[in-house]
């Protein structure tokens, strides 16, 4: 699916659905509905038939959700969506409410002293989620109901749930077959006494199964439910038409069942059921009745964060193949030098954006892009999360900044890469900053730690050298990464809010950054993996130590680049990366960007 | 107190004590009995009457406890104590276990299967210990009960409890009355509506009255109990003949009390009444009959760790003092060239020690060192917690590194350095590992970080070069350290285990190392105080940043700094802390010793 670049959203529909859904809340007897942007799954991307947010209130973005009560409405966004949530939304029927700044709870107790009944859908709030407003809410004449969803019930059009084929995941590019995986999955759960778990998260289960999906933008996953029990067999919900070109393939121990069975499965479960809090519907704990409930994480995220050599081998492959067309894209754009600023053969963010996608593609094994790129130049760089739309569209112009956050789906492996490109020759202090974002980056590329450490232990050393010239970015410094699954998946992370060990096989982003508000966005991203530290000469070879592998080939831009800030070893991890660029690149590209390559990565 | 280096302890009077011990446990009807080597306020030193455990043992180190059964009996102590154990304990009579590598509650299963009751003064152990323990032994036959103290029972010529002076705490070294720090800690209680604090923590005691004592060697502090009701009035349960010198100058919102009053006025609290786990005694909550347990932190231990400004005026005074004395003695040491490793006029390291303390008590204003001083020389530095003894005591030799760890305490601060000398001209892969810990110690200096950070998050900025080399140190990276009181102070630490929010006002060790075992120790130690970081040109005005200033200002031993490793910024950070050593100093040290600073502190 081509990446668009329309703001979809109809304000004006906002006050007459608004106006039915509170019919059919004073039907109910309910005060107040919430409206989610979730779905079932928690997934980031979601199915056309679940943007019932925007339905009801025409905002698009990511993020967010709403609370309806019959008098007031509130729209509940961060930062970053606040623009774009006014743009969107007819503000004489819905308030914008800055989140999280105003909790929810807080809200509904200053707009609802009266109290009353708040319903919501239990399919689409986690246990977590509930359990913490319920928690917030306590002492208040507020009760909080699960209901019916009444945006359903209201929404005359509402598309059909996606019906995307699913097919099998080579098991030579997994590493391990699904016989394997739920034979280690079945053991974690006898170990901590569960008979069952229920799995709702769409990567863990095509993770499980090895299987992909197509039923949602980005993330080649099928929507579906699993229960995987003691034994290591499965039963998996998921729509027949979905399944029909998998045959056999999954085996006598994955019994297939329609969706409508979930919930009945779900009451015939006995014994001890480990749910995952922070991403279970709510509704499933509710429809457990013989089975009693332990709460724990969903056993599939860790087996599936540590990947497999065989998954490592493919992304290291996929990534030598996306960074080939990250050359040509950048050979490319500097090959645009004549066009900035020029008002008659200028080149805007979006022809950006269009061309690096099209340099994708053309490897022919382009599954999707992974996430929408964000390319923003000049002061739109500055935008952390920024999608470019026809409405922000900057013309690029000599002297500026352009940030590009982009990634691929490959069938070997998922990719996401940042790079802050100089148009025309920068100014020095866009160069400092610039230098010190890499040294971060660089500080962490090089890391050795022993063995133990979260990304909490780590995330200081990406941003010491901004610390020291009094600058900071307000996002954590990396995410995990699935194999042709999800670009942003738990548990491991590098940041201040990660205890979670590092281990070795586990990809993650390596992405620090510095943003100067109406000027500039400089980010650099390289994906990483945790692997054991090979011994250092004089090193105690008792402590056991772990360091990352850089997976991501692509110049940085040597123009950005302030040498004399860079110590020594700085400096020779970057002529080092850019020659190992060189290296494993330069036979993938076309041979004007092997020219350009040539220049982009020769030493410091 | 001067430092003494024999080691006491008798062994052979293990056996015959045990014996008796063992006829009162029977008498008792218990199967066991634990003797912990604390004392009912916790503290790091004990008085002669609360060296139980030596008593009983013979062990006179610093940490660990034995657990006695009819049959078998257990000494636990860690791996920087098994030598000295082995060597002060009857192995006939005592088994040494490696701890925390056996866990008692281990221990106790397997020596004890058929199960019975041991016992325990609650007065020795806390709350949290006595949970953790009994929570480990749950579903075993083994019952936990409190009982009287056996060891008092039959320890016939056991010494009196310390009576040492308490003497008032001048309000203005404090910065603060004692009737605002009430105020303050009664402020604290109401907001979360408790009634009363007891505190057993003497430095928390000494802090909030502006009082010191006299009870124990090293820490100024009183042994006393205290109660701070929620209208900022105090009982204090102290022995009167200790307070007998501060006449009326508690005020009359300080009600004294025997101690023998305690556990009544216990019984009649009423209301909500705070506990801190980690340090009440077990005893407390039993004995609190009308009122309410809620556990929390002691009230004092963050506002004592936040120094006021004249806190922070005093510690910076005394270490320009305990700096002048330390620049003598290392100006000393370095005239000592000659009787290197000759045997007729050698130096050793208990000569060290000597010469070391009498530079500061030359100073006429040391009261006291502010614990052990740890003077190791060559495989001796790489004992972490090595204490000098007249059987370990080495003689120093050229070529070899001296580590000298030590501190002081002066009314108006407290004091903790670590040095490691060149003794002679060394050899170069010292000098790199001691570069590179000293790489770790000026990233810790010089870091600037958000505010809101806690130890975890700067630790590693400590030991990446370590890291880089393969090498790393078993210890935080720094702890906290009080205002003449306790040099181990929380809950402020440099730590992968501290998640304490780093204050302004607090002052910490920065102090990491490198021990290479059989050859060498290194360890490099400042004091430091986080303080609101100034603005930096450029910088973002809108991020309030912390950052540390140096309190510690001795020279490093420059012919251990392998220059070529330095990056700029670390070469300017050096000469910057000589030029200002040599400035803060000179004119507080002797004409020759002045000579030596000089030299000493010259740029590198």
């Amino acid at each position: 699916m081509l990446q668009t670049f329309d703001v979809t959203g109809a304000p004006e529909q906002g006050p007459p659905r608004l106006s039915v859904l509170r019919d059919v809340m004073a039907q109910e007897g309910i005060k107040g509905f919430l409206v989610p942007r979730a779905d079932v799954h928690q997934g980031e991307y979601v199915a056309p038939a679940d943007e019932r947010l925007a339905w009801l209130t025409g905002f698009t973005g990511s993020a967010g959700f709403a609370a309806i009560l019959s008098a007031r409405a509130g729209v509940f966004v961060d930062g970053r969506y606040r623009l774009q949530a006014r743009n969107q939304v007819d503000d004489t029927a819905f308030a914008i409410v800055p989140w999280p700044d105003t909790k929810l709870a807080d809200w509904l107790k200053a707009e609802l002293p009266e109290g009353g009944t708040v319903g919501f859908d239990p399919w689409l709030h986690t246990v977590g989620e509930i359990e913490t407003l319920r928690k917030a809410l306590t002492g208040t004449p507020i009760d909080l109901a699960d209901c019916p969803n009444l945006i359903d019930r209201v929404w005359p059009d509402r598309p059909a749930p996606p019906a995307g084929d699913v097919t099998p995941y080579p098991e030579a590019l997994a590493g391990r077959s699904s016989a394997e995986k739920r034979a280690l999955v079945a053991e974690a759960l006898r170990q901590t006494g569960d008979e069952s778990a229920v799995l709702t998260l769409p990567d863990s289960i095509a993770w499980l199964l090895n299987i992909r999906g197509s039923d949602i933008a980005r993330i080649p996953v099928p929507h579906a439910f699993a229960i995987i029990h003691a034994d290591g067999s499965v039963d998996l919900f998921v729509a027949p038409e979905k399944t029909a070109g998998l045959g056999d393939g999954l085996g006598p121990d994955v019994r297939l069942h329609e969706p409508g069975a979930f919930p009945a499965a779900l009451g015939a479960l006995t014994g001890q059921v480990r749910l995952d809090k922070q991403s279970m519907p709510y509704a499933v704990p509710m429809l457990i009745e013989a089975g009693n409930v332990r709460y724990d994480r969903d056993p599939c995220l860790l087996p599936k964060a540590c990947k497999t050599a065989a998954e490592l081998d493919g992304t290291r492959e996929a990534h030598l193949r996306d960074g080939a067309a990250m050359v040509e894209f950048l050979h490319w754009l500097n090959g645009q030098a004549d066009a900035l600023g020029h008002t008659d053969h200028a080149l805007s963010e979006i022809d950006v954006v269009t061309a690096l996608e099209g340099f994708r593609r053309s490897t022919n094994q382009l599954r999707d892009i992974s996430f929408e790129t964000i390319c923003g130049a000049g002061p739109n760089g500055a935008i952390v999360h920024y999608r470019v739309t026809r409405e922000t569209n900057r013309i690029l112009r000599a002297g500026e900044l352009l940030l590009v956050d982009s990634g691929g789906q490959y069938l070997d492996g998922t990719t996401d890469i940042t790079r802050t490109i100089a148009l025309g020759p920068p100014e020095s202090e866009a160069c400092a900053c610039y230098t010190r974002v890499l040294q971060g980056m660089i500080a962490i590329s090089r890391a050795r730690w022993p063995v133990g450490l979260a990304g909490r232990d780590l995330d200081a050393l990406a941003r010491y050298e901004l610390w020291q010239a009094g600058l900071d970015y307000d996002h954590g410094t990396g995410h995990g990464v699935g194999t042709y699954l999800s670009v942003h998946e738990g548990p491991q992370r590098l940041s201040r809010q990660s205890g979670e060990k590092l281990r070795p096989g586990m990809i993650l982003s390596n992405e620090p950054g510095y943003y100067r508000e109406g000027a500039f966005g400089i980010r650099i991203e390289n994906l990483i993996a945790v692997e054991e530290a090979p011994a250092v000469p004089g090193g105690d070879a008792q402590r056991r130590m772990l360091c990352f592998e850089t997976l991501t080939y692509v110049p940085l831009d040597r123009r950005l680049i302030a040498v004399d800030m860079l110590t020594q070893a700085q400096r020779t991890w970057i002529d080092a990366y850019h020659a190992e660029t060189r290296r494993r690149l330069g036979d993938r590209v076309s041979a004007n960007a092997r020219i350009w390559l040539e220049t982009a990565t020769a030493p410091l």
